[in-house]
């Protein structure tokens, strides 16, 4: 190829741009096996094939691309292209982009890998449309058996298995392939989720661990009836539950420095002149340490208990998903994170879930490097990062596969 | 006919029943110009053909079956087809199959009316699929004018013209019709939706008013951010304006002792893991006076605006539709209520809207009766009228038809 990296990397980004993007917010739209995330899969299948690799696909969704080089476990890279609701563009697919253009840069430079270089797409990382967070690689690497996720289903009732069989994904019995056999280690690049880079005056940056997180479904049913006869003293509105829950939730995670969420909520039947009958909503809850995200949940879940004591409801919680802490591994990050010709790059901590901490956390060596957020803002339209920073994280990423497949 | 009435009201109503109730629930869900109540429709065409009597349609989707006899302005009984979402069987129904019983009884009786008697049906009645209700009985009026209610939409954004034009109602400039040159009186017969005539024993109650109300929208803006990453001290949760504007509304209400219900909420992206970039709320609020109305509603705002100040959303409030005190014409009730064998009916109160309070304030004289509700529960798909008292119910209002059209 003819022309510079920087210039494929900015075809490349503008390529996917418009795919799921609405118009109205800008923000994206790309939930996992559904029309906008097909066409960047197919797009991934057309870049690696235009760039000789080799492609593995699993029964799951999962895709690798492989630069075959040398011998023994390989070195893999790269993200995600599904999207939050309304996203931006970089949470995920920044990673997977860098992560072919850190290829090519190396083959330009006559770079020969020890070992096989991979780049990877897991599937439904964000959990945006079956409520399970970094689904494509708990289950390529057995943290989730099929069994437990076939029956997951979106809000409109499709089940996984037929979300999958839809995309010409319909293995009766897939099975996990994904271990520290195959790898020799896992390193995700990601824009930042946050400020910790801008306020360090930093490009790059090396995570050191991911905080426990957890999605919490609180069920919470009253009794339906007429908005307007019905005495309040007669009610059992399960829409005040709920909201004095969110509201604990928030003060709860204020007055502990942690973080709580109430993003998503359904009301049943959602009627402006009926009581509901029922109200369904979800917390993200996410804390420093295992004991502390316990203890703020619990506190959560007994303020809404005491509340829908005093409404009449009824209220069960679900873990739908719980995280422990994830803790990188300090050498390995501190092997990419040293030595470089602009000084050490910064090793912080994130509070965000990402797919190197599930393979780290089934005892896959993995590391994450960070790309400057200049607002912080994420899961959302105004997401963004600089190009001359995401062009510093295509070299970050080169330099890196490069001592770790040397 | 050689059945009795008895018997035929039971037919009529196990012939409706099935139609548009989830399985699921037990509850109804009939919006208007959608397939449930398009068969309600078709199947009051086919039993007021079958009794002969002649039908009348107006280009807003509102029908009236006419027993053509005597002369003048003719005596008006009916109610509405339409349901809340998952609501309950009575709510509508239970006064046009009453009506349609009711002549039936009369005829039965050689009764012949000196002015024509019509049964009416109005559609969109509770505003569950364009928000605002008594939607058909407003424009058959005038109360609402075909300029401002076309272009309402629905949840999925059909516009009222477009779903109307589906049911075959093209009229490019319907007119109102409706008014008290055509009509001498109306009397719509209604499920209590509450226990006053339970506490009373007794089974049929007379209207003496109707609470004003209205409905509010509340938009509130945020800016949408990683529930994870985001600091809490760095967010505009609009989740957090909400939560405590319900709360602020029931609390409002309590203390005064009126209503106010936020049964109906929508966050955007409804995203587990981000924080909403909006969130929109319908307040439902109902009081015993205009000012106490206007009052409550400017708490509530107030209490709103001043949380969205701390949160650092915006909030709009729209008043989408508001209905002021209707006060039925007292020495109708009283003629209706009357010298009755088992004693005089009570008169009484409700907090619910009804077409004859639109009717009643475009100065059409109107009154309302009321079949007891065991329960008290109205849209609900636990909404109740025993057997007998529904058809105490016909009896009352073939009677009450019999004193207005002699």
């Amino acid at each position: 190829m003819g022309a510079s990296v920087p210039d494929h990397f900015e075809d490349m980004w503008r390529a996917i741009e418009p795919l799921g993007r609405a118009e109205r917010s800008g923000g994206y739209f790309r939930q996992p096996f559904a029309s906008a995330e097909r066409e960047l899969d197919a797009w991934f299948v057309e870049q690696a094939t235009a760039r000789g690799l080799r492609l593995e696909a699993d029964a799951f969704g999962n895709r690798v691309a492989w630069w075959d080089s040398g011998s023994g476990p390989g070195v893999l890279t790269g993200s995600h292209l599904d999207s939050v609701l309304d996203g931006g563009a970089y949470d995920g697919p920044l990673g997977v982009v860098s992560a072919l253009a850190a290829v090519e840069l190396l083959r330009d430079r006559g770079f020969r890998p020890a070992r096989p270089v991979g780049v990877s797409v897991f599937v439904e990382e964000e959990g945006s449309r079956f409520g399970l967070a970094c689904l494509g690689s708990r289950l390529a690497t057995g943290a989730l058996t099929w069994d437990k996720a076939r029956g997951l289903r979106d809000r409109d009732g499709v089940r996984l298995d037929e979300a999958m069989a839809s995309a010409g994904l319909d293995d009766e019995n897939p099975q996990p392939w994904l271990g520290s056999e195959r790898l020799a280690c896992f390193v995700e690049l990601h824009v930042e989720q946050g400020r910790d880079l801008v306020d360090r005056g930093e490009a790059i940056g090396v995570a050191s661990r991911i905080w426990p997180h957890g999605r919490y479904r609180f069920d919470i049913s009253g009794e339906p009836n007429h908005a307007g006869t019905t005495r309040m003293e007669d009610r059992r509105d399960p829409m005040l539950t709920y909201a004095m829950t969110a509201l604990a939730a928030n003060k709860q995670a204020r007055v502990a420095g942690q973080r709580a969420t109430f993003g998503r909520v359904d009301a049943t039947p959602n009627s402006t002149n009926s009581v509901p009958s029922s109200v369904t909503a979800w917390m993200d809850a996410r804390c420093e340490t295992d004991e502390a995200l316990a203890s703020m949940v619990d506190a959560v879940v007994r303020q809404a208990e005491d509340r829908a004591a005093r409404d009449g409801t009824r209220l069960t919680v679900t873990a739908e998903s719980v995280s422990g802490a994830v803790d990188f591994d300090p050498s390995l990050a501190q092997r990419i994170a040293a030595d470089h010709e602009t000084g050490d790059w910064p090793i912080l901590p994130t509070q965000a879930g990402h797919d190197a901490g599930i393979l780290s956390a089934q005892g896959i060596l993995s590391a994450m490097l960070f790309v400057r957020n200049p607002s912080g803002i994420s899961h959302s339209p105004a997401e963004h990062a600089e190009m001359p920073d995401c062009l510093a994280g295509v070299d970050a990423l080169a330099e890196t596969l490069q001592r770790l497949s040397s």
